[in-house]
């Protein structure tokens, strides 16, 4: 088969700070697919677009290019509007275990596909998987039945999405081509997108624990992200959020469904609850824009009757936090988690040891490092130092207190939990707080991205 | 076997405009070699050094390691000093046949590896392989024996120099970063450095026929080839010289053997003696220099011996000049065709088609451009597209007409030669040149870097 475009032409027209052409953009992902595109030959391109950047419209067309190397899942004949979330991945972060029943108990369809943890970010598939019983890989066609029937899924992201950015990910992580704006957004809104959601709500980490530590890089990101979003007609809103300190009181897996659930119940740690009914209110207002002006249908309803804007209107007036009261999110966890053949009512594990890390003076804690924490707790057996690594359901971190909590001298600052005991030193090393006067309390969401 | 560096690190300090050690440099070049960088990595090096470049020291370090990735010839024991030159490539550059002779019989030892054409350059061991029994491959026994016996040699570079640019050579042909000045130097210096050579002169075209056709960027890479020489312990000089027209009136393989011939004999165009003789003259004053300073030994001396200034006097006042007159330098051609099994004597190969292109209108002719020669004798088989293709000996282009010279409507102004008569259309096409007002004599030698 003759190629339209020669591999060389396509990495010198970025190298010398040129504009791909949407024909070389789609040509080179599908040979990079197919192996006509060598794996050096994207490793310079990648490299090229790192220092020479992509502008919005080639992002536009790389991201398409990259979806449209696999699959892209359709849900517009269910009977709703849909609506997803991403997080750019924090420590501490369960936000969508509580997140996605909740805004199912709304009517809106939430296909979250979900990955494991690596590094010091956990990853939401492990979490789930210290429910017994539970599985996360699903075919599409449990997955669309489990959305018609319950409104909400949360599963690993099958082979055939996007498999262009598997491998592209892939070279970048041994290439240093990772940390790259306008790769990492592709290579999140391909995924995305090939879930084929109508709504998409972004919650963009910045701060020690994040990905983009910087908050200026880390609004680049969500500026970036919702431009794609909004190119490929998905209503997207993005929030960039505080990952200084975890995110709740717990870091590990069964420790954080434990939360979770809490939180599902009407309790759980204050900053859960804000960032989940935050998300939660967006993902229902971009639902609610949506079946007003683009007629995605509700519940019984077809595009165009006249129930559709009553629908609309009615999402866009709902305060989340009622049905974590109401208990109504509590079912659809209970059914979603029970279509995935988990046991909600099971003993969650617990890990074989624990100790303590107290105060050595008393005052206020002015900081617990949220990346600190992520590798306490990966150390301790929470998470995965490589890709073939497991992890222990029960491991990780309980804090006792949070920044801007009153601390004496020998009260417990942190439990560590392990299966492995033989980790504790090394976990308390990674360990970094500070205690001194009382700070200023901090914002938890920073800016609104829309 | 534990490496000391991570490739990620090595390719993200220079990603990052960071400056490589020497330590990083050793270690990417000999991992790279021994296939523990993979070609991807190596790429997206290739690339970041493309766009964010070596700094000097950088790339002395960058020339050695490809060096060292090798073995290293040493001819410090042969009865004389050694001098060596290397062209960056043109069209009709059949210099290296009377250049390496008439330096040998000044006593000034000449190893020159040299390799074989591709695109429209032709490759000096391609128009050597026109004499009939000529042999490219000599083991370093036999080359070292020639040396010798006779004071020169041209044959090929054999696979045991620098192993790392031949690897990085081909991935950067695939990678776009060819066209990179730290890139080419570091290849051509690395090989030429691996002869074992004590004195090294450059000659590195601008113009059509070039590789590197705009002024400035050649002088930028004659300025970086004798820094890296120098620093090297090399005594090296560069000549910017014209390819803007072929050398010569000759293009192809068996055509330049004989126009080098008539050179050896006190005749050939002017042009190709003008060269020949300067390149002549710079590597006897570096062979004088490096025998004054350096007490490299003269023919029958030992460092420190009397004579030895007495002969880097003598060696400095030589006119190159005469030995093409007096037949010294044909003398020494002679036997070295003959020690790699080449007849001079031999009848060469005479291509089975001759067809003319003549000129249109009468004037001057004012441009002839190399580039477009160069396309026509590959086209006529005297070269390759492609490292497989095989080359006609008796293929090529004679030129009965150069820039400045008088023509008249009907004259010939080019002679094709070809076996393959059905490719003479396809050369004409290619041809380029203009008849107009008599023009400004062009210089041949621009500027001398030391």
């Amino acid at each position: 088969m003759s190629e339209p475009f020669d591999a060389v032409d396509v990495i010198q027209t970025k190298r010398d700070k040129g504009t791909l052409s949407d024909a070389q953009i789609d040509w080179v992902i599908d040979a990079y697919t197919r192996g006509v595109v060598a794996e050096e030959q994207m490793a310079a391109l990648a490299m090229a677009i790192f220092l020479n950047d992509l502008n919005p419209d080639e992002l536009n067309r790389w991201t398409a290019a990259m979806l449209n190397s696999g699959e892209h899942l359709n849900y517009s004949d269910l009977p709703g509007p849909t609506a997803d979330k991403h997080s750019t991945g924090g420590v501490g972060d369960k936000i969508t275990l509580p997140l996605a029943p909740l805004v199912a108990s709304f009517g809106v369809i939430v296909p979250q596909l979900s990955g494991r943890g690596l590094g010091h970010t956990g990853g939401t598939l492990d979490k789930l998987e210290a429910i017994p019983g539970w599985r996360a890989a699903l075919t599409n066609d449990e997955m669309r039945h489990q959305l018609a029937e319950i409104g909400a899924v949360i599963c690993q992201a099958g082979s055939g999405l996007a498999p262009a950015d598997r491998k592209l990910y892939a070279l970048r992580d041994v290439t240093a081509t990772v940390d790259c704006i306008p790769l990492i957004a592709s290579s999140i809104m391909s995924k995305k997108l090939a879930e084929g959601t109508d709504a998409l709500v972004l919650d963009v980490k910045y701060g020690s624990g994040a990905f983009m530590r910087d908050y200026d890089k880390a609004k680049e990101l969500a500026t970036t992200l919702v431009a794609i979003g909004k190119d490929a007609g998905v209503n997207t809103t993005a929030l960039l959020t505080n990952m200084e300190t975890p995110l709740g009181l717990t870091v590990g897996n069964a420790l954080e469904v434990r939360e979770a659930v809490e939180v599902l119940a009407g309790g759980g740690p204050e900053d859960v609850v804000e960032l989940t009914v935050a998300l939660a209110r967006e993902m229902l207002e971009c639902a609610s824009e949506n079946v007003a002006t683009m007629g995605v249908p509700a519940a019984g309803l077809h595009p165009g009757e006249s129930k559709t804007n009553k629908f609309a209107m009615w999402l866009a007036e709902q305060d989340p936090a009622e049905n974590l009261k109401n208990g109504k999110a509590m079912d659809v966890w209970r059914s979603m988690i029970a279509a995935q053949g988990g046991n909600p009512d099971a003993e969650l594990p617990w890990a074989k040891a624990t100790e303590t890390v107290t105060a050595s003076e008393s005052g206020y804690i002015t900081q617990i490092d949220a990346l600190s924490v992520g590798i306490a707790a990966r150390r301790l057996g929470a998470g995965r130092a490589r890709k073939e690594d497991s992890v222990q359901a029960g491991a990780g971190v309980v804090l006792h207190k949070k920044p801007g909590d009153k601390v004496k001298a020998g009260e417990v600052i942190f439990e560590l939990h392990t299966d492995t005991p033989e980790k504790f030193a090394r976990a308390r090393e990674a360990l970094n707080w500070e205690i001194g006067p009382k700070p200023e309390p901090s914002t938890l969401i920073a800016e609104r991205i829309a």
